[in-house]
């Protein structure tokens, strides 16, 4: 065995508590290496009588690895454990300190996870697993209230520039809010609301109030009851890393210089505080002069950032905040906002913007899940740029699934797009069966999907400010079949369990090939997903032991013959299977 | 190469900020696969003006691997990074996502250590590094005041049983503080002082009283003050995973059981609380009844606890805490701990009693510390039972050197016995040649090194209760050579602040080899150390580039020719050369 490629530590992914009674144990091994594993477990203090061998199974595989699991539900919530690898007739036990050829006499030198103290457990909200989400960029949705346009507001849907104004306000979005439900999504997130100088509004002013441009608190209030008259849920944009230029403390500081009572709400390495070669003498988001960063460590900023965070659930009952430049504000602040916003909502969602491997924010006194950036990765590399293969693709995939707790993997918050990125449609170069692909993938995956508004009717759009463009709400040039076929997605995500929270295996993912089969399995159901990724039509045959299947779009009925399912799929064509039991 | 070995997560121990400047990264590749890496470093928003190579250099290795380090100071507290592995002339970089054959051409997949805010940045206590431990069960150490002696008190010197008394106190401890100073040690640990039944106090009745055999505040007060005076500091042992069977609100559950208002401050399954075949209705420390396990998730019991702490801090001083069974108490208790504690003495040393791997403690929200047993194991496996080889110590001390950040290491609880293990001088059969090279490396080694009490005279003893003997005070019967050899080696340390902060570098050590040489070296000196585990006489030779060494306790000079040091060492000699220069 390559023992070497062997990797656990007793936290994190490799070993944490699931809920209050259950552990989850995962361990790495080189790829195809290992032939099995088990986890030797029990409890410490009556190890003789409760020592036992729990078989693991294969979680998921990538280019180098496999990751094993298995579950373990310790009779006293203490865990003691190590592991026994074996390859072929070659057995070999892993404890803490190191290999060895027999198994250990004793627990004292094995792996420990102490006690599961329920505080401890990283709890995410049960909502989440059921969402899916719709993503507004409020000043280009709808333009609902012309009377509080800003000055210089465009026609609708001329070109946006980074500097120009539409009008897009809450009335809009209220206007359209069948829109939204007729869709089927049922949690939206706003980018922000709060007033600011730039369209994006990521350079705040005030934190406690909405832009006038939007409307104010009692319209946010009005709206928010509306979602959750329809099952919508609410979330907002916490832009907590820094505030804008015109944010009154930071005008004070630019006003007093170093006699400001603010001084010490920023970082601030000069004053008067200016810009020399690009380089402000303050900290700021980027080098951008208009962003100053808040010192998160102010206990005054501190409290008034809180108090925020609470302020707009109590007071208009969001159910939870997206987090912006979330990895570059202190864990500190973080573990106290979580305490905050728990408190004032257990059932707040909190998403932190983080692009970048998150497993020091997912491990359950910070946030319960972030933007998940390395699954768009993976899925346009596949689905729209063609760089990586069927087996690429899995593995890229399977990585993704090993590296953070399965609770954190249930409300991953999945996108293919964003305010941030070019629109699907476009970087597809609007072939529609591209990406109905790579969409058809995201609504049958583990995680929360979240659409980009106006992708669901083919609005178009390159990188920033070009994907920012105004909401199409002319029927007439809207792509109706494409809106169609996000309903029916949604519709299916929504009635069967499995396609939230059930396991995902890849069936089939080879090397240069474009074809790719998996399943989703709970419960209430098992699902086999059929695709071909290439503009020709291809056929696919895995080995099933079941019998019969009905795809669930057209209803049609596949029987299996010989333990074997082979189907020629069009081309970018997709199938949703249900087993029939 | 083989990359599968190669292991690098962007946190914990393999990127972590060492100051509000600087930010240690290291990567493990097996061991000797990999002939040099560097890490590809800058600002991802300013990438091209900032992107530098930085050499890493190996920090330690054990059987299976190789574990390199490098020092970043980002220009502005933002790193964005990756790596260059090269062997000969094959070349490979790593990043988040891959390894890839060309550099990455843009920083956006690679690993993140987003910025570093000084709040997360984790801090240990200065005077911890500089720090002689020495640990006193109160009972056992001396009995300066028989009028509060517990009834049934027992001749000083006789047979320790598990539930006998012998009258210890803290005036003993003042009327030996002679004993303490003379010997050098600046630090005190005493296991616990509250009131509560047995002879160890581990069962706690009050934790707002000195156990009257001990005496009371006052005199506590008292010891401190002393001990302030002469530069020695003092920690404390807070029992908080669980209380004794007579602390009051547990008093009140047997009486109440289920209408008792303390019921949950206790984690208890079946009214009225019982015990039945040896498991108790009530979790608690293992298995015992004595000791039912507090809830320290309930508010009322973290108030109580965290006032408790900050008490005793406030009250008379005290500069830290040992935390009893700290593995089995929630995180967030802790962290909430740590605020208390560093708020009333931003000094205070929190050392956590864990046997295990620690990690999760360590990363600067919770613990400074924990006791470092793995420490212990890997020192007497080589110098005790011989049970492993040069080479294996040095993989066993390497593997415990990458496991954790530079500034954990510096304060780790270094300690060869303790009250729950037999005395070192037992274990070595009281072949004093034994004990002295193994405790020659404690105080040579990173970390703090702790003297049980009793240690430095020859007190002997197995297992608890054998471990826990009456101090010997007479002169006559105690180990005159021994307390000099401490004396000596505390002086030793205590000189040269290359022994408790330079670098760690072992020298030589073979497989199958029962000598040793290893560097320790700061800015102000280099030592070379040279170890004969065995009881032959022995020669080592390591190339050295040095002209001219002294060894430190018998000024001999040495020459070094031709770049080699050659030294026969007696049985068991240890020899510590300071380089001149």
């Amino acid at each position: 065995m390559f023992l070497e490629a062997v990797y656990h530590r007793p936290q994190q992914n490799w070993c944490y508590a699931y809920n209050g009674t259950t552990i989850h144990l995962r361990i790495r091994t080189k790829r195809n290496d290992v032939t099995s594993i088990s986890a030797m477990t029990g409890d410490k203090y009556a190890w003789d009588r409760t020592m036992e061998y729990l078989p693991m199974t294969l979680l998921t595989t990538d280019e180098m690895f496999d990751y094993w699991e298995c579950e373990v539900t310790p009779p006293y919530r203490r865990l003691k454990y190590g592991f026994l690898l074996q390859k072929d007739e070659e057995k070999c036990w892993m404890t803490e300190y190191t290999y060895l050829n027999e198994a250990p006499d004793n627990p004292d030198r094995l792996f420990e996870y102490p006690f599961i103290n329920p505080v401890d457990v990283f709890k995410t909200p049960e909502w989440v697993k059921n969402a899916v989400f719709y993503q507004i960029f409020p000043e280009r949705f709808a333009n609902g209230d012309p009377s509080i346009n800003p000055t210089g507001t465009l026609p609708w849907g001329e070109t946006p520039l980074r500097d120009n104004f539409f009008g897009g306000d809450l009335q809009g979005v209220i206007d359209h809010i069948d829109h939204l439900s007729n869709l089927g999504i049922n949690a939206l997130y706003f980018t922000p609301l709060f007033t600011a100088t730039t369209n994006h509004k990521y350079d705040t002013e005030d934190y406690l109030q909405i832009d006038p441009q939007f409307g104010d608190v009692d319209l946010l209030k009005k709206l928010v009851a509306l979602c959750h008259e329809r099952g919508i849920r609410v979330l907002m944009d916490a832009v907590f890393n820094h505030s804008g230029r015109t944010f009154a403390p930071f005008v004070d500081v630019q006003k007093n210089g170093e006699s400001s009572r603010y001084k010490d709400w920023f970082h601030i390495s000069k004053f008067p505080i200016h810009v020399e070669n690009g380089i402000p003498s303050y900290d700021t988001f980027a080098f951008e002069p208009l962003m100053p960063k808040l010192n998160t460590e102010n206990p005054e900023v501190k409290a008034y950032l809180l108090h925020v965070a609470e302020y707009w659930i109590k007071e208009v009952g969001i159910d939870g905040w997206r987090l912006d430049v979330a990895n570059e504000v202190d864990h500190q602040f973080w573990r106290e906002f979580r305490q905050v916003v728990k408190a004032a909502n257990p059932d707040a969602y909190i998403l932190g913007e983080i692009w970048h491997e998150s497993s020091s924010w997912l491990q359950g006194d910070q946030f319960d899940a972030v933007m998940n950036y390395p699954f768009t990765h993976a899925t346009l590399d596949f689905f729209v740029d063609g760089s990586t293969d069927a087996e690429g693709f899995s593995h890229a995939i399977g990585k993704q699934l090993a590296r953070y707790a399965r609770q954190a993997n249930e409300v991953a918050f999945n996108l293919l797009d964003s305010h941030d990125t070019p629109r699907l449609i476009t970087l597809c170069k609007e072939d529609k069966r591209k990406m109905k692909l790579a969409v058809s993938f995201l609504f049958t995956f583990i995680g929360t999907p979240c659409i980009y508004y106006g992708d669901e009717i083919g609005l178009t759009g390159d990188q920033d400010p070009a994907c920012r463009k105004c909401m199409e709400w002319d029927p007439e040039k809207q792509d109706q079949d494409l809106f169609s076929f996000y309903q029916e997605l949604i519709k299916i995500r929504l009635k069967y369990s499995a396609f939230r929270t059930g396991t995902f295996t890849f069936l089939s993912s080879e090397s240069r090939s474009t074809t790719l089969a998996y399943a989703r399995e709970d419960e209430q159901g098992k699902f086999i997903i059929l695709m071909n990724n290439h503009d020709e039509q291809q056929s696919i045959e895995i080995p099933l032991a079941e019998n019969r299947l009905e795809e669930i779009r057209s209803g049609e009925t596949y029987m299996i013959k010989n333990g074997s399912l082979n189907v020629t799929l069009p081309s970018y064509g997709c199938l949703i299977f249900r087993v029939v039991r």
